[in-house]
């Protein structure tokens, strides 16, 4: 059997804090199979490597025999957490929230175990629905104000002098209540909800339930350095793309994160994420290669050994000088669906259209590694795609948005 | 027809504030029966004359054909009202809840018509039990955290570093829902009320009603002079009490109160009522004598002439000299149920037992008017009851609680 400890270990690989250490390591002794509360919110989900730490660490428990307890806050949804959000969120109708729910469902099973022994799907309507507000009230009474308005979102918002509607206020009881409702021993969150599952703590002793354990995990960089993963930020690598999609983006990662990534995105063993630091550090064709065999790992993960390799070499081909530019210039496009003669002509002005067309119907050009050889047909830009060029000339596509 | 500026004018005799005063002679003019909102707290009542205030008012819109909705606020009574409290309040039983409904109810009637045709009885729980957490939610969603804590009571609380509990927080959009419940037109209430009926308005404009007009109703200093009539400062002349006892509790108000009395708590013309205080501030035996005017006129509303006029007899008999004593001394007393012959006793600390005994017997002593001739009885006693021995000796009994 595993211990304690042994479980403490494998998860410390990600874990930035643990509210509820000996709580946990008691309940692990216990050889009581775990209840891991993992609660998500029914909008619509594009999930990333980052939100992956997470559901890695929750397999690991699955493989262990723990269950995962996927909650859909269908309830909580509707009121909408109000978790770094300036706006209050749009209502859902029924139909949005199954859509949803179904999409989160395929996305988390692409880590987790679907298996009904280890994997219980739940909703949290099922105690919110038959709630009388009497009983809300009481659940309410359990709380203060101040601790409440402790809640650093909200502190920013009051000191930005912008309002609180009393649902957001009362947002984080309703999350901590689902703990005591599904009693919860464990879950695993990013820190951004680390006030909500406190709240849960909390909630629970006042219920006479031994509060939750609350693991945070790490959270890196996006691809370029700065914020954390976000679709908005187009920074990602999202779990549900092609093994090429997601080759190709992890090639664009930011030399000073290969360490990190590693750590935190594979399970590779520490001497080897040692020695892909070290290559790191050398740059140039070294660190190109040391983000190669990042690239597999993490793309192994999800697409398995094969897909990998082939899209190593696919994207080998692609940039067929094997080598990668040490910088690409940006390229702004403010038209959405452009032609691939306008997106050319634009990159080259110093082409005629004549000359752009021939490059073209050549094979000259290719998007995303996607060959197009129709100067007229219309592509679908974003930002971050790739143009290339020939053989030695890229751009990173810029979407301006227009007046 | 009674027309709007006179039903105004009617009620500003005893009107402190009104809210919404176009609204509500627009309403008036329509000829419509409009729906005049009397929520209460299902808590032991014992109203007085500061209660019957707003209640005289309501009778004569009801006289005018307006209904009266006697709400019980059955749901809100189980959260408590954090109005004027520093501590949250004991929870009640449904049991205590309708024997505190009843109690009520009789209490209002005896200044309300109880006619189904103008008075409408109604519990929030109507509402509160079906209603379903997400759409309390929506209701919270409509007010936000700053308009809440903008509360007086709240502020003093922060103030004081004293935590206000969530559900107290609330309370103020729950009676304020009650308003949009109900499509109330109107509602009277104490200055304390002001904040919660205002909520009230605010979410009835929010679900598309026109907001109720708020009126509140003066308050007056209580018998002694000081804070507004209540039970723990024993300076109130409940309505359920009898004639002799509304007669003689009336007869110790604080002269320069007179006026504003007689104002507030009657409806004698405002040329009698001048009358009254130009007398009363004479001082001496013209002060009594507008004394024992008001105190007629006061009790004639809630027990009728005949009775007021015995009241005042029984009265000027007890106190046979025919002229009250100026000032009447103290008596502190520790044992709620002493004997006659321990309480004269006290009072008479020159007397031996043997004398004490003997005025008993004779007849000689009185409590609160009523002879008692029995020295071993055991008497209730309570702040502010008078003892008189012999003719010109009174004491006003002051209970002090024993460590």
């Amino acid at each position: 059997m595993t211990t304690p400890d042994q479980v403490l270990d494998h998860l410390s690989r990600t874990t930035d804090q643990i509210f509820g250490r000996d709580d946990f390591r008691d309940r692990l002794a216990s050889g009581r199979r775990l209840r891991i509360k993992f609660g998500v919110d029914c909008t619509a989900p594009d999930l990333h490597l980052g939100h992956a730490v997470n559901l890695w660490m929750m397999r690991y428990l699955q493989d262990l025999g723990h269950v995962v307890v996927f909650l859909l806050g269908d309830t909580t949804t509707r009121i909408g957490d109000p978790t770094g959000r300036n706006t209050t969120r749009p209502v859902l109708t029924e139909d949005e929230i199954d859509r949803n729910a179904s999409a989160f469902l395929e996305q988390v099973t692409l880590v987790l175990r679907n298996d009904p022994d280890v994997l219980e799907i739940r909703r949290n309507s099922e105690w919110y629905d038959p709630m009388t507000i009497t009983d809300l009230i009481g659940q309410l009474s359990m709380v203060t104000h101040s601790e409440l308005l402790a809640r650093d979102m909200f502190q920013k918002r009051l000191r930005d002098h912008r309002e609180i509607a009393m649902h957001e206020l009362i947002y984080p009881v309703l999350q901590g209540y689902d703990s005591v409702a599904l009693k919860s021993d464990v879950t695993i969150v990013g820190s951004d909800q680390l006030f909500n599952e406190t709240m849960g703590r909390n909630l629970q002793s006042k219920h006479g339930q031994v509060p939750q354990t609350v693991i945070t995990s790490m959270i890196t960089p996006g691809l370029d350095g700065g914020s954390k993963q976000s679709k908005s930020l187009n920074n990602y690598v999202g779990l549900a793309r092609s093994a090429d999609e997601q080759f190709g983006r992890l090639m664009t990662l930011n030399d000073e994160l290969i360490e990190t990534w590693a750590t935190v995105y594979t399970e590779l063993p520490r001497e080897q994420v040692e020695d892909l630091a070290r290559r790191a550090a050398r740059g140039g064709g070294s660190a190109r290669d040391a983000k190669l065999e990042l690239a597999e790992a993490i793309v192994t993960r999800y697409h398995g050994l094969l897909a990998a390799a082939r899209s190593r070499r696919t994207f080998l081909d692609v940039f067929s000088e094997r080598r990668l530019p040490e910088s690409i210039p940006e390229l702004s496009v403010t038209d959405l669906r452009p032609t691939m003669l306008d997106l050319v002509a634009a990159a080259r002005p110093d082409l005629t259209r004549s000359a752009v067309r021939r490059l073209i119907v050549g094979g000259g050009v290719r998007l995303d590694g996607r060959q197009h050889q129709d100067p007229l047909a219309q592509v679908a830009v974003a930002t971050g795609a790739v143009l290339q060029i020939g053989r030695r000339r890229w751009h990173r596509l810029k979407i301006e948005h227009g007046e």
